[in-house]
């Protein structure tokens, strides 16, 4: 048994628990190594209180196996250790390492079922898909014609005229790019936090927008730009003019005054941008005047969400913080980091519910787009990027294949419509909240910022019409299905060509299978369903009705080039 | 090159920041594998700004090799990637695994050295040593002859009679196990936090006594009972009284009404003891009373530091809460976890400073008095603990060898006397503060609770002099050489027999090496130092004041049955 194969940790993914009386335990052994995997536990005070689990093999990646078992039971105090077997050998394996025979102490631990360990999504947010809107660029309607230089005008009366186009996407939330006060289009230079820049509206309006949405049950996310600010929001303008008596002066990193941008700014900036001073958010004055910010939005205008901009540089007790005070005057917010790297330091309960999904979103474009990588070592990622999170934040993240910060997907497929179709179908597939970018579902193109920000299409002979159905077929199907929203993830096994990409979601009441040909070489396929199938029959696809039967657990079907299907076993 | 052996994780023990310009980057592999590791880096918006580091192996256990690489500049968002060699291949490793040409994409990162991310310890903390009192056993004085059934009397006016002989140990800290109002000779069950326990005292001669510590620059530590109360505690006596309708039944978990506590009681306990029912720390009213409770003394009487009871069973939102009230009002108090298992998850800087460091007391056991592994086995222990912690905790966890709840360490040695003395000698010279359970210094023996509770015993005939002398030779050495207390800590090799144990501890103006025999067969050793010195010609005897000429780098030294050495390197 390769012995530096075997990973486990106490308190992490691999220990948590799922509700006051379920503990969810992991271990990653070598790949395709261990026949038998048991969780032997015990009450920590009373050892007569105890029992065994076979582990099942919950996920697989390019070097690891993944076993799971869920300790479902009343005692709150665990002690455990685990029994592994391959071809060769049998091992016991516990805090002080692997033994031959059955140890009786050095115990692995969880010491209590507490509540704030209790990883839980939001519960409207697992639910909703989003749809983003840049601001400046969606819609403008009565605004002034001769808008600055750079901007095209996009408002709050565009954004009410078009609801109802919004409203028939089937979406359930909008989250907005910023809308504060700024000197920029993109409005992430920040100069007045209190105020809604006038080019896109003001209040009024802001609160017949956010009225008109939740009387159809549609949420609205805010961007928070707290990492910095712009160079003439007050307090950096007080440090520009009264240097180190302001102040302000430690509510930035100012390296020496008088405060200069030439050659370089002498302080810290959002990547370099002399224009966007990076606010100090360990400050205790910074904290309090920033929450004061997120509070004021959510209280006054009902916002039902924060998306939090350049996330993984805010000071952690300021995220810790900011979730304290937002909680306690509406409960189910929810608060989004933008991370674009492995995130789940970040997903541990104490600081964000969900983050915008770049790490997924770098395997959609490696398989979808730039075709680096086939299905295969794609669900071994993906598999990785399962075990690397607790589950209850799965159905929370916000997956993502187009943003304002990257190229259009179109674009970055070179424009091949069938594979941006096969991403949209993962993307609404996959376990997460789907969020559309403004243009993709009418076919918008775009290369780097900017041109991935252009103003919306409203010429509807210019839309892709095909998209259009496909984008309201998909939200309807995630409405109707709660296996797609809340059903844990199962890889499946195929028999085919390479390309072929299967999986299933599967909650208390349903079994969806989705089946797609990554590839262009048509094929027959056999996928097996035996770890996820429980005694059902039939497939019926969910495009055209018709029923598939099943042959032990197998479904059989043929896939054109590029080709998805979707089933629901019955 | 065994890829399965390879780890590394972002956001964790293996990448954290030292201070706010200076990143510390580990990465595990397959134990004597590799050769060469390099860490490659660059500036994440600005990859003109780059270097690379030869990382070196900082530690060993018995299935992998640790290597370590401080990135010290003034970058602050780092990207990076390591560089591995072995005897028959070479790979790059990042993000998306293993690599045979160099990546442009997929780096780890670090995405900002902020403040929160800092682990330090409290400066007074680490440069200390603790003296444990277990207040009803120290020392009765004036006190009533006809003490309750249980107790021994030990009250304050008997601490502040024997002062001056705690005083003469050369500790700089009392922690004294729980002295509030109990009907327990323990007090860990306590019937009103907001009082002493009569037989203890009054709470002028609580000011009295702590009026004397701090005149004599010893800092005092109390004993913080949170996870459960007395069953006469007021909140859980109007649960019993009133049940369902007790404005307090959500304080305790109650799962049914009546509380009764036959056959077995229907509410959560701390460890099934009826007359400890368990708080909900997670019930934000049970957060204020208890919070109101630690600044209630700390304030009023100037304490120190808290070492919090079954810290393992407290609500982490909670700890987190005590952590950010009690620091905001004394920023150089101390917070102590009583953790068992590995505690790393509670000392990432949001929860303890510190805990009673346990996990290292089982391998203090498991070598010097069980005798089940050896100092090899030991050392590669101590490797993979050093591992799993981030380095500013180290030199502030609590380390013991006897407490209140385990047999003392005499005994556990079957009165071996020379193994009692090189377990404390390494207690001493090992990273972390070195905590004497009071009588073990003049020798005191006793099992399991209550026996290791017995009374202080003042007869100094019956005192193991010896020991005293070797406790005020430790405590004196700890206070001349800040390599002790600050110095990292190098395990060292050695040619001998098994059982010798060679360590050192390097500050920036000292090297100290300790070597011990840990087995009863006499040795020639050869002490291997080319890890840890840097140029120093001799070894000076710290006992004898004796000089001991180096040859290249390597000490040769000769140790009797269970000897053990100190030497500075000159």
């Amino acid at each position: 048994m390769l012995r530096e194969a075997i990973y486990h940790k106490q308190y992490s993914e691999y220990a948590y628990p799922l509700d006051d009386s379920t503990l969810l335990i992991r271990i990653r052994t070598r790949k395709n190594e261990i026949s038998t995997c048991m969780l032997y536990y015990e009450e920590k005070y009373d050892s007569s209180v105890n029992g065994k689990i076979l582990m099942h093999k919950a996920a697989s990646d390019e070097l690891f196996d993944y076993f799971e078992a869920i300790i479902c039971s009343k005692i709150k105090r665990i002690k455990y250790m685990f029994y592994l077997e391959d071809n060769y050998e049998a091992l016991w394996f516990n805090q002080n390492g692997f033994h031959k025979h059955r140890p009786t102490w050095g115990h692995f631990s969880y010491s209590y079922l507490s509540k704030s360990d209790i990883v839980k999504g939001v519960e409207w947010f697992e639910n909703t898909v989003i749809y983003q809107i840049f601001s400046d660029r969606f819609k403008r309607k009565d605004g002034d014609n001769n808008v600055k230089q750079g901007f095209y005008g996009g408002n709050l009366k565009g954004l009410i005229s078009e609801f109802e186009y919004i409203k028939s996407l089937g979406i359930g939330c909008i989250y907005l790019n910023p809308v504060f006060e700024s000197k920029s289009y993109h409005r992430y230079d920040i100069s007045d936090y209190y105020e809604l820049d006038p080019i896109f509206g003001d209040k009024m309006q802001l609160k017949e927008f956010i009225d008109l949405c939740h009387a159809s049950n549609i949420k609205v996310i805010f961007d928070a730009v707290l990492n910095h600010t712009a160079s003439d929001f007050f307090a950096f303008r007080d440090v520009v003019k009264n240097g180190q008596n302001s102040r302000y002066k430690d509510w930035f990193y100012v390296y020496s005054f008088p405060v200069s941008q030439r050659p370089k700014p002498n302080y810290e900036c959002f990547s370099y941008f002399a224009g966007m001073p990076k606010l100090n958010t360990a400050n205790p004055e910074v904290m309090a005047y920033l929450t004061d910010v997120l509070k004021y939005w959510t209280l006054k205008f009902d916002i039902d969400g924060w998306r939090f901009d350049v996330a993984d540089e805010l000071d952690r007790n300021f995220i810790r913080h900011i979730r304290r005070e937002l909680k306690a005057i509406k409960s189910e917010i929810v608060l989004i980091g933008e991370i674009f790297d492995e995130a789940s330091s970040w997903l541990c309960g104490d600081q964000f519910d969900s983050v915008v999904n770049y790490q997924l979103k770098a395997l959609i474009n490696d398989l979808f787009a730039f075709r680096s990588i086939d299905a295969e070592l794609f669900l071994q990622r993906i598999g990785r990027y399962l075990m690397n999170h607790k589950l209850g934040v799965l159905n929370n993240m916000v997956n993502v294949i187009s943003t304002h910060d990257t190229p259009r997907f179109l674009t970055l497929c070179g424009g091949c419509e069938k594979r941006f179709e096969l991403a949209t179908v993962f993307q609404f597939a996959f376990p997460g909240v789907p969020m559309i970018y403004y243009g993709d579902e009418i076919g918008m193109k775009g290369g780097d910022d900017p041109d991935c920000r252009k103003p919306m299409v409203w010429d509807n002979n210019k839309w892709n019409m095909k998209f259009l159905s496909l984008y309201k077929f998909l939200t309807d199907l995630r409405h109707k299905h709660e296996a797609l929203r809340q059903g844990s993830f199962v890889a499946l096994k195929v028999k085919g060509e390479k390309g072929v990409l299967a999986f299933g979601r599967k909650s208390q009441k349903e079994i969806i299978i989705i089946v797609m040909n990554t590839s262009h070489i048509k094929t027959e396929v056999n996928v097996y369903m035996d770890n996820i199938n429980d005694g059902k029959k039939r497939a019926l696809n969910l495009i055209d009705n018709k029923e598939v039967e099943l042959e032990n657990d197998t479904l059989r079907d043929f896939l054109k080039s590029y080709q998805w299907k979707i089933y629901k076993l019955e």
